[in-house]
């Protein structure tokens, strides 16, 4: 196959892969994890990897695997991302990455099949599953449980919104299988951009370094219930009031550090009882703090928590941090850094080092095995978002970058 | 039947009363608007009307009616509050005024078949449909069907946030009926007072002569979806962020006017797609202002409208007032407020002119006919809170005076 051929190929399957979900009359999917939506593509992907010789199986908490054994007994070179989707959002996000990753792997496989001296490795593509967490948290579910960060029993349990447990969820798509594991080598994941510095520096593949430092936060405010018209005003205990006031401080704080040292953001809040007539009670909000630098996450920390006690005391709320978990600046290993390099080099596309502020499954990857983690650009860095858009040419460079990535980890780079 | 036996049968009933929908250890209640709660009250309340004589209809809208025609033809005075609660509430909001009106019928009745000649119209109890408005909107929804201020139509289509029509949920609780109208005299309804004035000014029985001037706003903020973590700050249209900021003037408003001269409030914000690494597109929020001064509304709305100006410049959202709806202080009928006085002095019971600033079924049916509205005290002024709580005393006292203002209107007060 030459390389416009496989060009034409990927970009074919890309574009039915990408209106299982769409939204009507935007470019843009709702693919939740589990929905009717992700089991369609699931099965459509199933065979699409089944017919270039594949073999298809399910672990225990949905991930999907393509599976291509070309050296008997030996462990898998695994390459993927997630099909998931938050509500309302681009085509791109997870499902370019799991689509090059199926690509990539057709054009390995040919080659070592010609070449079969070559390979040190077998082949695996991956779907993993609920990378997104907006229906079922947490985030990154699949991987967390493939790398034993987060239990099965935990992760099958989780319930989304409607009392839908992941387990039900994972039956009714028909997705719950019995893989147990899978020896691997080492690990590959292309994503594009969620930030528009790429695009703006004219580079094609980011060589993924780093993720940033961050401090998450699950509060719940508790105020009163009591009627919103008549209770006086020194009398009212307003949870929505405490927790607007925190979203509003989290923006205010990003403008007490240098332009762009600090990203805030409260995405997601519950009012109960939420009710036209009633002072709010109880409140959850999450709540995050991201930045490359983990000094400016903890100063940030500390000048939230004098908020918190201000709005305490002021507003007469109690302010509890359900759950929070932070991290510092998180690297990728250099040699995966260097081998991205190199391929780039050997292609002619332009590459830099490049940051992610987003987690990836490659987040939880990286911890267990050799990992490689690739961006190519996102025009305006839209993300999350109906209108997320990647030119052709850059994702078809992706398909070549990651190939030659795949390959030289095929032939064993990178492991010892 | 003494005073004596006529309270410990009021008391009797109460108790039985307050544990439909009884939220496991409280002493409150949840019984929104046609749960399966409600209805199993008013299944109950049809048998105790039924068993003192009372004929038992039902509406198209679900306004249930115990009615005793004691002069065949004539018109009826109607009494009566609603049944159904906020999420998580007090048991005597609106209830104890359905309770009030039905003891109060009992005894009136008494007289008025031992005294005929006194009888110059019939008697009717009601329980109106969904006054709470927070399963489905608008509040007053019965009362508002039944004075020709809502269609029915557009009643009975209105959905829960499940999707549950209104006709749908009357329905599953047999409660829509068939009554067509109801020739009304004049309406009398007492409801225990939504703030503690009363008590602190040691009063047992309120005349409500007035309803609080109110602004009130549906609001959208509209943003763009985007990721959390990663889209720069400068970047982002955070509706969610344009809301809080809603929901923090609103309060900062208050500080601007006088003590208590300014009430606000944001008891509803529902985020969309709210998602932890979303920053959220559309958030809707009702917020209102209420105050005894239409003035100081009209002050407070314009400063609300400069907030959203600055609000949609300086975070790059849109701000849309879905609906709005604004009144001037509502009086209600002066002879209506002097006969309950009269009424209380008869009884030697402490009485005082007090506004509300909650709105009540009766200020619909104030609008067409003669129209008496009471309050009793409500210990530290709790209301749409499980420990909402009124003394016995003030309950009968409260019945007591009901069953005097009855009486008179029965005999033909205040009807020309």
């Amino acid at each position: 196959m030459t390389e416009q051929t496989a060009h034409e190929s990927f970009l074919a399957d890309w574009a039915i892969h990408s209106r299982f979900g769409a939204v009507e009359g935007t470019n843009g999917v709702e693919r939740q994890a589990a929905s009717a939506a992700d089991g369609e593509q699931r099965k459509w992907f199933a065979e699409l990897l089944e017919s270039r010789g594949f073999t298809v199986k399910r672990d225990a908490i949905g991930n999907q695997f393509g599976l291509l054994e070309l050296v008997p007994g030996a462990p898998y070179v695994l390459t993927g991302s997630h099909m998931d989707s938050q509500p309302t959002a681009g085509r791109f996000d997870g499902a370019y990455g799991v689509m090059a990753s199926a690509h990539a792997c057709f054009r390995v496989a040919d080659e070592l099949r010609a070449n079969p001296e070559n390979a040190k490795f077998n082949l695996a593509v991956v779907n993993w599953f609920n990378e997104e967490g907006s229906r079922f948290k947490p985030s990154m579910m699949g991987s967390s449980v493939f790398t034993d960060k987060l239990t099965l029993d935990e992760a099958l349990a989780t319930e989304d919104p409607k009392g839908i447990t992941v387990r039900d969820a994972l039956d009714a798509i028909g997705e719950r299988g019995d893989l147990a594991g899978l020896d691997v080598a080492s690990y590959a994941e292309i994503h594009v951009q969620q930030g528009r510095s790429m695009e703006e520096d004219g580079v094609t593949i980011g060589l993924v370094n780093a993720t940033w430092a961050a401090h998450k936060y699950d509060f719940r405010v508790k105020g009163e219930q009591a009627h919103s018209g008549s209770t006086l005003m020194a009398d009212r205990r307003d949870a929505l009031l405490g927790a607007a006031r925190l979203v509003v401080a989290a923006r205010e704080l990003v403008d007490e550090f240098e332009p762009e040292a600090l990203h805030t953001a409260c995405g997601e809040l519950t009012v109960y009882p939420n009710s036209p007539v009633v002072v709010a009670s109880d409140v959850r909000l999450l709540l995050d703090l991201r930045s490359p630098s983990a000094e400016v996450i903890r100063e940030a920390h500390e000048r939230l928590m004098a908020v918190i006690e201000r709005v305490q005391r002021e507003d007469r709320v109690e302010i509890e941090i359900v759950a929070e978990h932070s991290w510092d600046q998180n690297p990728y290993p250099e040699n995966g850094v260097a081998l991205a390099r190199e391929v780039a080099e050997d292609l002619g596309l332009t590459h830099d080092r490049v940051m992610t502020v987003a987690g990836h499954d490659s987040t939880n990857m990286k911890d267990l095995v050799p990992t490689v983690m690739l961006f190519v650009p996102s025009v305006d860095g839209v993300s999350h978002n109906l209108n997320e858009y990647t030119r052709d040419e850059d994702l078809v460079a992706g398909v070549d970058h990651l190939t030659g990535v795949i390959a030289r980890l095929a032939s064993g780079a990178l492991v010892a």
